[in-house]
């Protein structure tokens, strides 16, 4: 029998009770298939008293976890804390200590994630984060290891429970966007500040992990483009449907001519898209790759047990390299780090795809070749005008579907049209992903 | 620079091409993934002349696959013949020599699985079969590494591509299963002979090979209970969709109190179950777990580039661990060899489902209650009857759901029912997999 593998918890709040759980009550099947005992060593959080339904010896409780990343036996630290912080602090500490480490904190990892590769590079330490992308949805773990002989041409997904539940709201009853975000939050589906989920930012995270992944490139945050579902109306998703699309906030990811496209926003896709079936809180990702063509994976993308079945993975990954004495088996960003990339995204604005608009405009005479002119002049070739429903304050909805046009003209087409005085409000921009018009 | 993984591969069919595709096209992106090149060493065939549209040096072809498995300098065998006969052969000297074997012959390993494995375990060598099941999908490495932390409750799939294109196929225009079938074969989706396909034996070894590894038992192909989609009519297909229904060739197996339940049939699905939307020659497979609740795999489950793709990935695993100088890291059944269980499989007898039965039934009064006293006398109780169409034969077709009842039950009623004079043809049975019914 080999020696038990040594963990020690930091952080026991949601998905740290669901990660000590399964060490504990799973604790026979994981055994039985990883052959030795991984022992919950420590648990560490500011609170060590409160209930959480699981009985802990208590001599595993801790308020130090200095303690914890300091004890020379600990083999694994399982960072639960979150946020960028102490979370990065200690991690790096950890991987100082020669610790390996196991995360899901997308965050920390889309912003200082190729900081902390870097450092657990030079300490022949691993950092596993499959808990960090779609919950429990293997998603990390096939992009780099099951795909290993693609060239990955396209990732993209419903990365966002929480926008995903709020769309399917408001699609399903037509409830107002804040009225969906006030019972997502009174189902714990959203947190008291929604901004992180509903503004993109959390997807966003995700899919700038993916992206690394999927085209062996260093993680780059900050060149994702990233609009949010708060401005999502029942009114779009009604024209949406009418037209054969479902409103999703969508993830997406795709490599081509040596050009990596990233971008998050709320994207139309034709019912015949699985993606436009993945409904609630439910996540799923489609990756394209040469030989697979596509595949598809849906889960739970958060919840306690979920995220912490992923974490256990991790766990047990790491408790494999530590009873064969080694370390990098798979390389943390897909690639060999001499071979990862230093690439840009591509910036929006060079982004061509179909496009929704919907304006307010007076219900008076001259008023679409006004608008159609200005859409013209700035080369966008419209495929469909809709002018639906009846006057409100003054004016009529017309809803246009483009052929494939070029964001930056899209841009400057409609702060032109923006401008006019017989159209009201902020025109409504809705992109458009949708194989069956061709590329 | 680590010396490069030398591998053979035997047999140089469809799939044995598109392995050679990727070990040659793609060896820049593998190499920047593993660290170290992937030689193709050789590929043994009997046919080496013919051209399969790849430039392959010609010193790389051989007929002497004997000549391949003893080269010690050899380290991965991929055993791409098919069959139970010379690749079993092949495969048994290749492991007696020490090389690690990928394979994806699922037959091979259904039926003799638990010998090679025994075999690979005292010599130390790794069987790797991703592309036994469900092609490019990971459902091997999602069931055996990512769930390590779940008590796995069921697997449930469609994991045949030819009966699920052809039943798609009756499902679309009402043609005949004959029709359908011949219509599969011009595609290229069905073999000249389609029994192993359409009479569900292709999917029973998958099946036992994902309870096996679900549950931690030896691969129990004998005991799963096999019915295949050749009776399946459009007018079954037709009252199924009134109801609410699609049928699938569905692989169900579940593990409940120490009993495992392991079946092929088609199988009716309401419409939000989410394999009912996957149709033509797609696989999808649903993994319930006690953490993840359930994750759902889709993608292409046959063809030559989508199984390269799975066998590629288990290359790499299998080269990544050679280069760590280890083998047994994730043990093969998904338990360590000590743990594996010998468990029966539940008998279809005690099977406790909702069924559909369509009887062809005279125009006479008397026949409903002749036909439904049946039932009541063998505990069969119905939740719904339905007397649809018109007289063909001078028969009417009539339809019954029924509440939970007992197979062995059904069986007995319906042999009865059969003897009547009153009832022609034999009647259709057909299961029903409906959560929304309740346990």
């Amino acid at each position: 029998m080999m020696k038990p593998i040594q963990i020690g918890l930091l952080g026991f709040g949601t998905v740290g009770t669901g990660v000590a759980k399964l060490l504990i009550e799973n604790s026979d099947v994981i055994q039985a298939r990883v052959g030795t005992r991984l022992r919950l060593k420590y648990i560490a959080d500011i609170e060590v008293e409160k209930d959480r339904g699981i009985s802990i010896d208590p001599g595993v409780l801790t308020t130090d976890a200095s303690m914890v990343i300091n004890d020379p036996e600990l083999d694994i630290v399982v960072e639960m804390i979150g946020g960028e912080g102490i979370a990065k602090d200690l991690m790096l500490k950890a991987i100082e200590n020669g610790k390996h480490v196991v995360t899901a904190n997308k965050a920390l990892l889309a912003k200082h994630g190729n900081e902390i590769f870097k450092k657990a590079g030079e300490k022949s330490v691993d950092i596993a984060y499959e808990a960090s992308v779609g919950g429990c949805m293997p998603i990390i773990k096939t992009v780099r290891e099951s795909l290993v002989g693609n060239r990955i041409q396209s990732i993209t997904g419903i990365l966002n429970g929480t926008c995903n539940y709020i769309l399917s709201k408001i699609s399903d009853d037509g409830s107002m966007f804040e009225d969906a975000l006030a019972d997502a939050q009174a189902n714990g589906y959203a947190e008291a500040d929604p901004t992180l989920d509903v503004e993109g930012y959390d997807t966003a995270h995700k899919l700038a992990i993916l992206t690394a992944l999927g085209y062996g490139m260093a993680i780059n945050y900050d060149d994702i483009y990233i609009e949010g579902i708060s401005k999502i109306t029942p009114l779009d998703i009604e024209f949406a449907a009418q037209f054969g699309y479902r409103i999703k906030l969508l993830a997406i990811s795709k490599f081509k001519g040596g050009k990596a496209e990233a971008r998050i926003h709320p994207t139309m896709i034709p019912f015949d898209n699985i993606l436009s079936n993945v409904n609630g809180t439910l996540n799923a990702v489609t990756v394209a790759g040469d030989a697979v063509g596509e595949i598809l994976l849906s889960g739970h993308g958060a919840g306690m047990m979920p995220t912490a079945s992923a974490v256990i993975s991790d766990i047990v990954d790491l408790a494999r390299n530590l009873m064969a004495g080694i370390s990098g088996r798979v390389p943390m960003l897909g690639c060999q780090m001499d071979h990862v990339k230093q690439l840009p995204v591509m910036p929006v604005e060079e982004l061509s795809t179909h496009y929704y608009f919907r304006f307010s405009a007076l219900d008076k005479p001259g008023v679409l070749s006004n608008i159609s002119g200005i859409l013209g002049k700035c080369d966008i070739s419209l495929k469909s005008v809709h002018q639906k429903g009846r006057k409100t304050n003054g004016t009529v909805p017309v809803v246009m579907m483009t052929h494939r046009a070029l964001e930056a003209d899209v841009k400057k087409a409609l702060k032109e049209i923006e401008s006019l005085d017989v159209v009201g409000e902020k025109p409504v921009l809705i992109r458009i992903e949708d194989q069956n018009q061709g590329e």
